[in-house]
């Protein structure tokens, strides 16, 4: 049954400036300019760490590869003359970027989003100044969102204004996953969210998954090492590239901080969560890192080192399976007792957290008062830079939806 | 951290006009009344299956329950005098609706929703003129989505035109639960949907995961008997009053119709799926029903009898039990092969529909180009008054944004 195109009149053209053109930011220029999205958008500047590529929005559009072509590296000075027509360059400067794509929004009365790709705080400090200006904010970006309870009282403040854009922030929690949307969907008709818990570390689950394998037959009282699955995560790129980064927790605690300030600005009855006043930082996390590693710089020095704790690990597995559990380390938002943390947890053999769970799933349980006796739970790959720029696309997909797009079934 | 209401700028007023006030309707009357909604939504006519209560928008706004008080039972007599200044009566008929509906949405310039809580076939036939008329259509009402192609057509086409409203099912498949909202989002940034396999009817998901519960020591070799198990479910009102029509797959062809459709609808590179010229009942349904039963037309009748059938479903069970796996009522989408069918099939005890599945519970995997090695999973409740509504008002929260709503985060 060959129906009309799904795009529905696609006359609307929504500017988009793309900050970060790293992995997810050139996912991202893929999956605006292919053939059933490019009517739809169109990428008006594109930024690395040092340049800013600006496009005529007047000229033919280009597709991602030739787009992606006229941004020198950031390790190249800024072209002198321009290698397209359409194209000029300027030094990276979010704050002036901001004012120009205000001023250009105004002048032309196209709708422009601005998509941070970067993991860069001081981007993350021009949001407020964004939404002010009228622009919509989409970004994979957790910073801005998980640090001082000044920015982000800023950036939700700034929403409010006439005229004011709003930020989307979807994929800074699963990537891709329906996470954020849900919480919204379930808090905005009115649900009680009485807790949310999760393996949101795409890592920490990767490594627990393994950790917690079987022990082959020929040593039953032993299992793997929770060094050699780390050697084996960072030589695959699963990890950052200091492991310590992941084993801090902090991304977990971002993650937290994130969900339990959108829990925080909606009306409940349960009692208030903590303020979290510096976001991740004044949460409560476990860290893995064995307190003898801690001050350790080199990634390959404290994959080096890390076997002299094992112990510590196969004794934690063990107190776990002697109670039939399996580790996982989790971030737990608790209305009822008010507790946020991340930290290892022991789960049941038959907890979906212990049996559902492979590779490096995320896996987050909303339990809610309408899902109260069974709660709503999302799974899936929770990072990578094509489910991440997914989270992204779709956003801007929304924006464009509220300035007159027709995009549905 | 106080910070600002989460529904912004709700200055914007949507109409909403409901046909249909059961549980779910009543449910989505509770909802859009809701303090933190009721700014953003004004109740305009309330319609059971004989009496349409029309409501003056320039009256104070009423709460659910005066709302629901001023609709007489559809028993009752159409009220000759109007018990409340801003209420009139007419007749239930669902054209003139749409007509009055459409031609008041076109004088006050107000953006109007007509939600049909109904499962009423007649109320989805007046769509189209809905659509074509500029209003949205918001449903939990499968029947014009997974009936005969021809009304498919009709309704997707109406959105085309220029002016023409957007029809949103979020809550015709898993209720609440993000399964639409999801396969939009894969589907609108590019992804490739290889496969949608899933439990989609709670009533299914009950009978089979009470069925695979090991036996009882006792008689190891016998488990739960099917008969026992449906009369059970009847008894709790988990099955329709005739479970036949649970047993029959009809409701799970229904939902993988809209699935299907909604595939085809999009681009794709993968073989056409099957065409459904006449929806649900074009579809590979396997139905569980024993022969000699199907023509009993009391539930109660049906119930009795079942029990002489019960050894045919031992048997089935015995089987999966022989290769180390659990019977799943299932839905599967299998666009490599091209087949769209329902019926039972066999799991392994790892897999997420037998280890992770419990109660009655939906459970949707999608599996696509980017959720590759491990699918996108979505679970938990997937029937009930309370989460259908919301599936239903989040859609109509999706509307009031297209309208310029600002609500977020």
């Amino acid at each position: 049954m060959a129906l009309l195109s799904p795009l529905l009149a696609p006359a609307v053209s929504i500017c988009v400036s793309i900050i970060g053109v790293g992995l997810v930011g050139k996912q991202v220029v893929a999956q605006l300019t292919s053939p059933a999205l490019a009517p739809l958008f169109r990428i008006v500047s594109l930024s690395n760490s040092r340049h800013t590529l600006a496009l005529s929005p007047a000229a033919p559009a280009l597709d991602a590869r030739a787009l992606l072509a006229l941004l020198p590296p950031s390790s190249a000075p800024l072209p002198t003359s321009s290698p397209h027509p359409a194209a000029s360059y300027a030094p990276a400067d979010p704050a002036a970027l901001v004012r120009s794509l205000a001023h250009t929004a105004r002048e032309s009365n196209k709708h422009t989003i601005l998509i941070d790709c970067t993991s860069d705080l001081a981007v993350t400090e021009q949001y407020p100044a964004a939404i002010a200006a009228g622009l919509s904010v989409v970004t994979p970006n957790k910073k801005g969102f998980s640090s001082s309870g000044e920015l982000w009282k800023q950036i939700v403040d700034a929403q409010s204004a006439p005229g004011a854009g709003l930020v989307y922030l979807e994929a800074t929690v699963g990537a891709g996953l329906p996470i954020l949307s849900t919480l919204r969907d379930l808090l905005k008709t009115g649900d009680e969210v009485t807790k949310i818990e999760g393996v949101f570390s795409g890592t920490m689950s990767y490594i627990f998954n393994e950790f917690s394998k079987p022990a082959a037959p020929s040593a039953p009282s032993s299992g793997p090492k929770f060094s050699e699955i780390v050697k084996i995560a960072k030589e695959n790129g699963y990890t950052e590239p200091h492991p310590a980064d992941d084993l801090s927790g902090s991304d977990v605690a971002r993650k937290l901080t994130i969900l339990s300030r959108i829990l925080s600005i909606n009306p409940s009855t349960l009692p208030a969560l903590p303020s979290l006043p510096e976001g991740y930082a004044s949460l409560s996390t476990e860290t893995l890192i064995p307190a003898a590693l801690a001050s350790i710089a080199s990634g390959d020095e404290f994959v080096q080192k890390l076997p002299e704790h094992d112990a510590e690990f196969d004794q934690l597995r063990a107190e776990a399976e002697k109670e039939g559990k399996v580790l996982r380390y989790v971030g737990v938002i608790d209305r009822q007792s008010g507790v946020v943390k991340c930290g290892l947890e022991k789960y049941p053999a038959a907890h979906p957290f212990a049996s559902a769970l492979s590779g490096s799933d995320n896996i987050v349980a909303f339990h809610t008062a309408r899902y109260a006796q069974r709660p709503l739970i999302v799974q899936g790959a929770g990072a990578g830079a094509d489910v991440t720029a997914m989270g992204v696309v779709a956003d801007a997909i929304k924006v464009a939806e509220r300035y007159g797009a027709k995009v549905h079934l």
